[in-house]
Order: C-alpha cells, then structure tokens, then sequence
C-alpha cells in the first residue's frame, strides 16, 4: 500500500489537503474568518458608538500579559475578568505550547501586551455606572515598549465592557492556527445608550440549576446587557440558593456577578401571585380556600413582608427592588381576583367596610404599604404598570414603572415624572416565540417620547424570559439569539446603527455562532418561530 | 418598621421559613432528594447488574480524599477522574469552607475517604476493556483507619465506571447544606451487558465548536456509554480539529477523550457520500458534473484513501474504523447514483465495460479494496449494512456488519459469523423525533438470535444523532435522555430489569434532571416529540 503522504510530489501532507479540502469546498459550516463572511462587516455586537478600523491583520500572543494603571480601587475584578476573556480568545488554541513569555515569542506576535488604565478608584456596581470605554489596538514597530492594545475607562466595569469588545476582535483562524485580529488598526470609543439593559429570568415555574443560572449571567457579559430580574414568585429561595442567599457558598456566586459586571435585581411580587406564602403561615390567605391576593387587614401580612425583605436585603445589593403588583388590577382580575377573595371573606369584608374601601382601594393600600417597607431598606422600589394604570397618582414618584401590557405606556409614565423600563410583551417577552428576531430588533423604548429630559426617565428595557415552557433544557436558545437582539437596540445609539448598511442580520448571525462558540446555545436567528431548530444542513452563519 | 427576623417568638430566621415554604409547598420544582420522590427506588442509570442496599443515611465530606491500590499502571487517569467526580458531587456545597482535613472535621462526616483498587497494571482502552467493578458503601464506627467507600475494579476504566456510580449515590441535601447518601449500605457489583455502547454523532451537516463535543463526550459518561462515533463526510477534519488532530491542541482534547474512558471511532464513507473531496482533487470524480460515487478506474482514488486513512490512524487509536458504504446499493440508489454516474462518464463505462463489471460489481470492488486498505493500517473495518445485504459472501470476515435499515440484520450476519452492531433505524436514529423513549429503551438487539455463541457476536448497539436538523443550539435535548434509555439497554442485564418493578420511567426522569444539573440540555422524558419543550410548569421529576 502506497503512503501517501511521503511522496514528494503531493505539495501538501494529506493533513493539509484535509485542511484545503475544507476551505475550499465551502460545505465548511465553520467559524474561521475565511468563511465567505463579509469582511468589510464589523463583526462587533452590540455595535460601539464610534469607531475606524484599517486593513492590517494582527496577530495575538497566547501568553498575552496585562498591566493595569488607575488610581486604586480593586482590580481584582478586573484581573479576574482578562483571565476570563483570555479563556474565551485563547480556547482554539489552549494547546499551542507558550513555553516562555520571552523578547524571541514575542516577537513572532503583533500583540502580546494588553494594557488597562481606570481612572475612577471605586467598584461600586450601580445602576448609571460608568461603561465607557475607549479601546486602540494597533501594531508597535520598533518600540522597546509595546502597548499595542489599550483599555481606557472610568471604571472597572467600562473596562469589562472594553474587554469583552476586544474579544469580539479576536478570531481563531484554522489555517496559521493562530488568533488574529483583522481589520487593525482599530480605535473604538463607545458607552451605552442606556444604564438599565435587562433579562428577567422566571425561576418559580421550573427549577434551573446554580449552573443554569451563571451561564445565562455569563452569555448576558456577552451581548453587554447588564441586569438579570431574577424571578421567584413561590419564594424558593433557597432553590436559587446557591446563588444568591446567604449561606457559605453565596459569597462565592455574588463575587461572580460582580466578576461579569452584572446586577442582580429580585421581585418578590405582592398582593398577587403570593399564594404559596400561605403554607407556611396560612394566616396570610384571607381564608383556607381563597388564597390570594394576602390578607390586606392584617399586620402580620406587612410584618412578614418586612421581615422577608430584610433577609433579602442583606442578599441582594443592587438599589432596585422589584414588588410586582401586576395581574391584579385588570378589569378581569379585579373583577375575579380582588372581589372574589376579598369580598367573599367575612374579616376581610368587615375590614373593607370599615375603612370604606373597595377592593381596588386595598389594592392600593397593600402596594404603596409595600412600597413604603422597600423604601425603609434603602430600596427603590419597582412596580409593573398595573399599579400606575390604577392609581399614578397615589404612587411614591420614586417608584419605576416597569410597562408590559402593550406600547404607549413608559410616555405616559415619564410625562408624570415617573421613571420607566420598557418591556411592551408584544415584542420583549421572549416566551412569544413568534416574535421574529427584527421585530424585537426595531423596538424602540423611547417611541411617542420627543422630550429630552422626559427620554431621561426611560432608564432602558428588559426582555422577560416567562418560565412557562423553559427549563434547563432549552432556556439558552429561546433567549438567544433574540435578547441579543434588544441588548443592541439598548447599548447602541441610532447615529452608530444608521451608520450600519443594514448588515444588522449578518452581524447578528455571527453573534449567535459566537455564542454557539462559547458555549451558549443560541438558536438559529431565522427560524420562523423561535428556539425552532435549524431547517437543514449548512453553515452556522447563514440560518 | 419591625424587623421580624429578630422576634424570639418565631421559631425559624425568614430565611429558615424560605426555606420551609420551599420544602412545604411542593412547587419545588427542586432537585433535593425530599422533593416527594419514591425513595425506594435505586437511581442509578443505568441500573447495576447486581446491589444491596440498607436504610441509613451517610454524609460524605467535601474533602473527600483518594487513596488508589493497585498493580502500576497510570493512574492520572483516576485521579483526574476522581477530580472531575469531586467537582460534580461537591457543585453545590463550593463554597462550604474545609478549612482542613482535620481528624476533628473528618469525625463530623461518615465518609471522608474513598480506596479504589485496580487490579490491572494496564491502562490500553480497547473495545470489551473490563469495565466491571464492585462498590461498597459503608460508615466504619470506631476504627481508626477508615475506609468507607472502595471501588474495586479490574482496570482504571472499571474504577471509572463505579465512580460514575458513586457520584449519583451522592445528592445534595438542601436543608442540612450537605451531601449525603441515603439507604447505606450499598454493595454494589456491576459490568456492562455489551461492549460496544455508542453514540453516533453527524458533524458533517453543522458544524460544532469543540467544547460541544467535549461536552456530548463528557455527558456519554454520565450514561456510561463509550464510543463516539465520529462522522464527518466531508472530511472537514480540520473543523473538528481542536478535538481529534494532530495539531498542538490534540494532545489535550486526545487525554480528554480518555480521560472519561469514551473511545472514538471515526467514518470515512466511500464511495458514496464523498463528492466534496473532489473539489481539492478533481479527479476523483468520475467526471464534472457527476461527483459521485468517486472514480473506481484510477489507482489514484484509492492511493489517496491510504493516504488519508494513514493520517487517520495517527490520530484514532481505536481499533475499528468505519468505512461507511450505505445509500449505494439500495434498488433506488443502484438505479439512481451507480449507473446514473459511472454508467454514464465514458472511461469510467469502458473501464466496467474491460473488467466485464455492472456498476453494483464495481461498488463491490470498491468497498472491498477500502477494506483492505483499513485492515493494511491494522483497523478493524465497519461497514453499513448495505454491504453485507449486497455481498456478505465477498465481505472480509473480520467486518463488523452496522445494522441500520430495519429490524433482522443482526440475526442474519451473525448467522454468517460477522459481527454486528445494532441500530435500527425504526428506535434509534435520534433524529427521528417521534420516536418515545420506551419505544427506544424496549429495542432489544439480541432480537431474533437465540443461540448463546451467536449473540456474543452482536458487540452492542448504538444511538445515532444525525445532523441535518441539529446544531449546537439543540443537540443535547435531541440526544438526551433518549441516547440513556439505549444506553441502560445495553448497559444492564435483563436481570437486572426485570427487578425493577417498573420503575423505569421514574427512573429515567430523575437521570434527566441529573443531566441537567451536570449542565446537559435533557429534554423532558415523556414530551409526544423529543426535544420539545415542557408543556407546563412543575418539577423536573415529572415531566
């Protein structure tokens, strides 16, 4: 039998002929660069602010070290966060052998030094905080000290952000085996559009696992959205345990939060969809058989509250706290909910009687006596529009009105001087899997608001990850790619994306093949109905 | 506002009554093994040939250590393993600090250590390694030199397998924050039914990063299957590379691969199913425009086939390789591809013409000249079954015959003295999502083939995930938990079932929610359409 491979007149060893054969048969459904993409495209996601590139091919060294220089502040997090992202760049080529960061290695690379300098000394994670970030990546010839890649931000959190676009530049390219970053030199200078860039994620209809849990936190980083609403309406704290709660091992998964830079704000949602209070104190139903909204006649129901919220306070540090309220005010529920149980139980009937209210009137009572306890903690509280469509005027103006029902809500709520997240369910709840990727896309948060101090109300949006047919299993792909989709519309300013020469679906079909890349498992941006799988064979960027 | 927590007068902190409402309600959709699970029956999947077990419960401590006895060999391998268990035991408790493994700390768990006993000096995994081990599982009172757990094992991949074992013993308990083991003592002693227990995976329709399939690789453990198959048609080598070449990262993903004790084995299907290596050599195609099946008249076909499979081999250990040979010679692809294409490109119709061959006579030539060429590489050739229902009298008879079309395959090869591996497209192709996971696990590949010496014939079977609606967005809910309900097939004796007083199903949802904690993407067991999503909230157990 003939060896091929030893014969001389065969240009390439068959290992390289394997290699060709996949370059040119084009049947690659492979992420190398060379894969037909449009390379004129910028290949960032969400798309920064401002930026020029040029045509120069860089390439990056495995052992690529980092220097940071600011003015104090803990960089730990920051340090934490290069080792991340140099996982991520690096894990094509986790085998190549770097066996010394020497003058000769780093010679065969353009890049082999990353420097980050923060001027701000704090790390306080909070709502507004600064994210603003310039990135310049560019070859130094000849220079006894190379800083080719520079990082400015304020703070260690637009640092992250920096970091993360950075890796977005980088690419593994199958035929020099080597990371590069085209295009260079690059100068981006970037911040986001608005400070709150949300994913609610629905805990209390099936369990996810800590896991689950922190790789959703981890593919948020990814798409630069900011904020997880973590919802657990049965109260299953201890579910989510690990996470968040306070027991040994929360410290741990609460630095992980800080690592990505991500808040983590809770609901705890009252009077409604409290139900499941009861079996442990069913003193808080109005009676045995009419469960919910909670008994509003009783202390017991806002000392339990309070107490609740206490524990939750020392859990969660983020400045919002979520209240709910919603589903209970509509015409249906008011008329169902509210008079059903209330009315119906004679203590609670008494009670109305006695303080001349109506169900509607208690509704009001229990949320804005909520309200008052969040804000005793230190809280900003939230409260889904019902509460505002009910009584606005009664309403704490430090309250954040959080629209679902439909458009046309946060205008309303801004002209009264309330601030507002954008959440219009006919476009930003992920669990309508009809909702195609550009209808989420072109949602605007701040539609029929032309004032600009009242666009300053609208603090962002949230896409809401309802739980009804999520769970472990297929939580990632009916999140992404579409969340991607809103994290765009929230971190990048029109100018930027007017700019763009509608490549939006090509550039967000890289994006869901880098999240496949990382791990995430991001379903194809075209389908018809979302989370479908792929309809046939074929590349990963073009379905 | 008072602050509840500090009222003496209630017996639990909130968070103890979180956690209580948690446990009370029942819409725990947990994982705790108090979550109303019938705690009679043994989760452990696939079920072990033979166990005993008692009524105590055992905390284990998460400085478990390791103490391995044997006769040489690697022992990497286990301790790596016993590392990658640790991990997966512990997930929950990370953050419980262990200080040290004092005597002191050591005293307030049962089992603190575990001695594995490896009889064999050898580490070679080939097909039919001895995987069996005994696991004994006990609190030792009093005596000063402990040793609770020990798995004895012939070889490090028998260990390996009672360590799987172990590890689902082992659940987090919620409410103690521990990890214990309920009904000690076991005494477990368990082999598996077939050696060849596999795992089929297509990345020739979409491409997979390579952590996608280091993650399928790792899962397969879980579900103690071992081989991957490995099938990539249009030889994209290169794309799978990271995992399986020769490059600098191979050496890594290669120690991986046995790391876990999962053999890969890989396909390279001739003549059909090749047209795209013709586009690096044209002239393997027999002309232009017809590309398939490739050129049976040069010498250079064939000498690149040796070429390639010489690469191969560098980079498979595995002693069987698969040469594929399907979709040629059924009466539809005679008809269509063998004479639509070699009949009608001239040197290739004057070349049978010569050699007084029909088109089904040259296929013939062809798969048996690519078996010589494997066997010449000390491979071990597989081939679809086509093959053998073509020309099982010319088939080498070291072929191991790969059932596929239908049911009977395997009772008539192995009547011929071939060895056979079962797959029977009709229970387990993966991809045919109306198949229910009992009409999966009820598929018995002994089937028709009553005498003893004949059914040591069929080396196992295996589940075949083909590509074409699959990507990384949805593969693990489509192999998982069906690719579980074959691998107890053929994992566990019937024995062994039939004591199981029905609980298979049980069984099998709380091995999904398993995977799902270990961060694989199972889907629910008892979906109408696998993969789909769950059809309402509740626990992971039940749907």
């Amino acid at each position: 039998m003939l060896h091929l491979c030893g014969k001389p007149h065969f240009r390439y060893s068959c290992l390289m002929f394997l290699v060709w054969v996949f370059q040119l048969v084009g049947l690659n459904s492979g992420f190398g660069l060379d894969s037909g993409l449009n390379q004129s495209l910028t290949y960032i996601w969400p798309l920064p602010c401002e930026h020029t590139s040029g045509n120069e091919t860089l390439t990056v060294n495995p052992a690529l070290s980092l220097s940071i220089i600011g003015h104090g502040g803990s960089f730990r997090i920051l340090r934490e966060g290069f080792r991340r992202y140099k996982r991520i760049i690096f894990k094509f080529s986790s085998g190549i052998s770097v066996s010394r960061n020497s003058r000769r290695i780093r010679s065969l690379y353009d890049i082999s030094a990353l420097r980050i300098i923060v001027k701000s000394g704090s790390d306080e994670l909070k709502l507004g905080v600064d994210e603003s970030y310039t990135l310049f990546v560019d070859k130094t010839e000849g220079k006894s000290i190379v800083w080719e890649t520079i990082i400015e931000a304020s703070t260690i959190y637009g640092a992250l952000r920096g970091l993360e676009t950075f890796s977005q530049l980088c690419a593994f390219d199958y035929t020099t085996k080597s990371v590069q970053i085209s295009r260079a030199p690059w100068y981006i200078k970037d911040k986001p559009r608005f400070a709150y860039r949300g994913l609610l994620l629905d805990t209390s209809r099936h369990h996810f696992p800590v896991d689950a849990i922190k790789s959703i936190i981890e593919s948020m980083s990814y798409a630069k959205l900011i904020l997880m609403h973590f919802l657990s309406r049965y109260l299953h704290i201890q579910n989510c345990g690990m996470v968040l709660t306070q027991n040994g091992s929360a410290i741990p998964s609460r630095m992980r939060v800080e690592l990505s830079g991500i808040h983590v704000m809770a609901e705890v949602d009252v009077p409604g969809h409290a139900e499941s209070w009861g079996a442990g104190y069913p003193d808080l139903w109005p009676n045995a058989t009419c469960r919910e909204p909670l008994d509003v006649t009783k202390n017991f129901t806002f000392d339990l509250i309070s107490g609740i919220l206490s524990e939750i306070r020392e859990i969660f540090p983020f400045e919002l706290f979520h209240l709910g309220g919603d589903e209970v005010n509509t015409d249906l529920w008011a008329s169902f909910v509210l008079t059903d149980c209330w009315n119906k139980t004679r203590h609670v009937k008494q009670w109305l009687d006695k303080n001349k209210m109506k169900p509607k009137d208690a509704y009001r009572y229990f949320v804005l006596k909520a309200q008052e306890i969040a804000i005793s903690k230190n809280w900003t509280p939230v409260n889904w529009e019902e509460t505002f469509n009910a009584f606005a005027k009664n309403l704490n103006p430090r309250t954040v009105v959080h629209n679902w029902l439909g458009p046309g809500v946060c205008p309303k709520a801004v002209a009264k001087g309330f601030k507002c997240i954008f959440s219009n369910q006919n476009v930003w709840y992920l669990d309508h899997l009809d909702v195609s990727w550009d209808e989420v896309y072109y949602a605007e948060p701040l539609e029929g608001i032309g004032n600009a101090s009242k666009q300053e109300l609208v603090i962002g949006g949230e896409v809401c990850m309802w739980g009804e047919t999520v769970d472990t299993s297929n939580v990632q792909q009916t999140i992404w790619p579409r969340a991607a989709a809103a994290a765009e519309r929230l971190w990048s300013t029109e100018e930027a994306l007017s700019a763009d020469n509608n490549s939006v679906l090509q550039r967000l079909q890289y994006f869901r093949c880098l999240l496949n890349r990382r791990g995430v498992q991001a379903a194809p941006v075209t389908n018809y109905y979302a989370r479908n799988p792929p309809s046939g064979s074929g590349s990963c960027y073009w379905q």
